[in-house]
């Protein structure tokens, strides 16, 4: 049992903790992309609120997605490693079973030599997406003993899962992560692992004759490997009922993975908000979940997330504040700086709202740089889930 | 052998570690306690110090008294459990042996239906609780095979000690820590420890038929079981003449389980700072630790706390100036916000004086918030004793 499930005790403070993904960034023009925003509601709320900055895994480490958000939720990511394929699996609404494996896939553009043009294929449309999985589906049921089953999760996003005996996530991917390069072979990286590194490499051959005669989307690169693990659910470590609301599928699969409800929720921020005000009678713990800060920090946008973080601002920041939660939790996952176009390592700014904060009284603003000022001081993203819990009133004393 | 024990040699440069119990606070006007405060000598020492926060254990978590003093000790309260009850055993002299079982007992009020009406009994006045202990010694000597031994701490705290075969602290506590609930039955937390959960069960059962027909203190709650712990001394781990001086017993007993000298002293801030004059040039560390500020927290008292911080900046502080150690820190063990009335999570301002420092040149006020922006950042407090020695010279290089 850990520090924090030791102390735990159920309560009926309700805590709000909102993700904007990729929230953090660097300076375009002296200035990042949360700190150009015009966000008088959050510099507002910033004043009576107490600041910090999170650090995702450590310094100086760029997380994936799913071990930046299972941080936000108390699971330390160095000890819960949880391969992206499985969460994109459950996200759908794949049955996934104990020593099923999992696996990210991008659908991809390789060019004549073989090397990655395109890494997502110029994001092809979901519908097309929808189409060419079947294709693979049909042509691939199964690799010898090994069933396979292939959905889209969206755009160029697919996932595969191998349901056989004696399958390892040992696996290394074959997504090389830049374009330009040749894709790599899977290898495996123990020896429970060689019998499922020849099976995938046979279903990448397979699915590359499938779709060789596309135009655009003529490869897959997977990545992501995953098995389900064993973790306690935040019912059960933090004595809370909590609640998901996202729209993008891994999400979804990361929180049935931890125990949290997933509510039913459209795809836009104004729906998520809906559901969030629908349902808040019925949970002591929402997550909500905004995947297109992201989206625009990855294309390069620093005009578009820019933007995106002023429409939060605006539109639906007043609506959060309406659900007049104990706790209110405004942070990113990660940075996904858009001079960089990438996830990066850097910090992410996070504003604690609660009856027990020291306001920053000095600061009027909500960027990366007042947060380095702040009473929380730089904290390790798995360390935010005891401060949500202690400002809800919901852990007991630690020793005499 | 940990990596300051490896680091540590012998000078003679002094450090003073000054504790002011409960000296974190909150916001009552948009100012804490120590903000609020008219404090010109501590501004002015702030001025030329290196500032940060203290985190007691972990982000979010409320310590105890004894883990939050441990801490600032070098001593990792999550590495390091010690029982309250044995703090209190060894503060008020008794002699403590391997595996003896202690545990503090508040005196308390409890309704005709058995819920507890007042955890403190109303602050019980030691002479009364003198009394009661007698009664209560007298009528329980033993229980089965078990010598048992009593005796008031101070005010409504009392110590019990078992002595006999087999016992373990392995067991949860009867007191509730709210009013208005019932008491808990003391159960075993693991096998070894049924025998002693039964024994401790009917100990309060024998005293509550001693104390019942008592007006105020006529039940006992029963927290922090313990026995001696196997831990490396100060003296062993910091090359280090430590002497304590706290008129509180609890911090008496700490000081002893580490290797202190402990030092007669009376039981007023005065009496303190002369006898750390009489003794100066006898040690190379000195815990001086004032009670009365944690006090006027957990009495809800705001403008008493601020007024006993200003006696301290006025009284106090130019007599421990006038000692002219080589290192000076003034911290506090844990916050207890006047408006909260208990110990909380919130990290603890924190000022460090030595001819090393780095000076926040831009502030000129001892405060939380200043604090936040300081140098030293936020420091769990058990890496506190590693900055104190580093300022005293006392630490040699690490590595080659």
């Amino acid at each position: 049992m850990d520090l924090i499930e030791g102390l735990a005790v159920k309560n009926d403070r309700k805590i709000l903790l909102v993700v904007l993904d990729g929230l953090g960034g660097l300076h375009g023009n002296g200035k990042t992309e949360l700190e150009s925003a015009c966000t008088p509601n959050l510099d507002k709320l910033a004043a009576k609120s107490e600041l910090g900055l999170l650090t995702p895994i450590e310094a100086g480490i760029t997380p994936g997605s799913s071990a930046a958000v299972l941080a936000l939720l108390g699971y330390d990511p160095l000890q819960h490693r949880v391969g992206r394929g499985l969460l994109d699996a459950l996200g759908v609404g794949l049955d996934v079973g104990v020593g099923d494996l999992c696996c990210h896939v991008n659908l991809a553009t390789t060019g004549p030599d073989g090397r990655v043009v395109d890494r997502r294929a110029g994001r092809v449309p979901t519908t097309l997406s929808e189409q060419l999985c079947i294709c693979l589906q049909t042509a691939i049921p199964q690799i010898r003993d090994v069933a396979v089953t292939v959905r889209t999760v969206c755009e160029h996003h697919l996932v595969v899962v191998f349901r056989g005996p004696d399958l390892s996530d040992l696996v290394s991917d074959s997504d090389p992560i830049s374009d330009g390069v040749m894709p790599r072979k899977v290898e495996a990286l123990g020896p429970p692992a060689v019998r499922s590194a020849q099976l995938v490499n046979e279903f990448i051959q397979a699915a590359s004759r499938v779709l060789g005669a596309e135009p655009s989307a003529n490869f897959v690169l997977l990545r992501g490997f995953g098995q389900m693990p064993d973790v306690r659910s935040m019912p059960e470590r933090f004595k809370l009922k909590p609640a998901c609301v996202a729209a993008y599928p891994m999400y979804r699969g990361l929180a049935k993975l931890v125990g949290m409800e997933v509510l039913e929720t459209g795809d836009t921020w104004e729906s998520e908000v809906q559901t969030a005000h629908k349902h808040k009678s019925e949970y002591d713990f929402f997550l909500l979940h905004f995947k297109e800060t992201d989206k625009a920090g990855e294309d390069g946008e620093l005009e578009a997330k820019q933007e995106l973080i002023e429409q939060f601002d605006e539109e639906i920041l007043p609506q959060l504040l309406a659900l007049k939660s104990d706790v209110l939790c405004i942070t990113g996952d990660h940075s996904t700086p858009a001079v960089m176009g990438v996830h990066s390592w850097h910090p992410v700014p996070m504003l604690l709202s609660s009856p027990y904060v020291r306001p920053q009284v000095l600061v009027g603003e909500f960027g990366e740089r007042t947060c380095a000022c702040g009473d929380i001081g730089n904290l390790r993203s798995c360390r935010l889930m005891g401060l949500l819990l202690a400002h809800g009133l919901k852990l007991r004393r630690f020793g005499a």
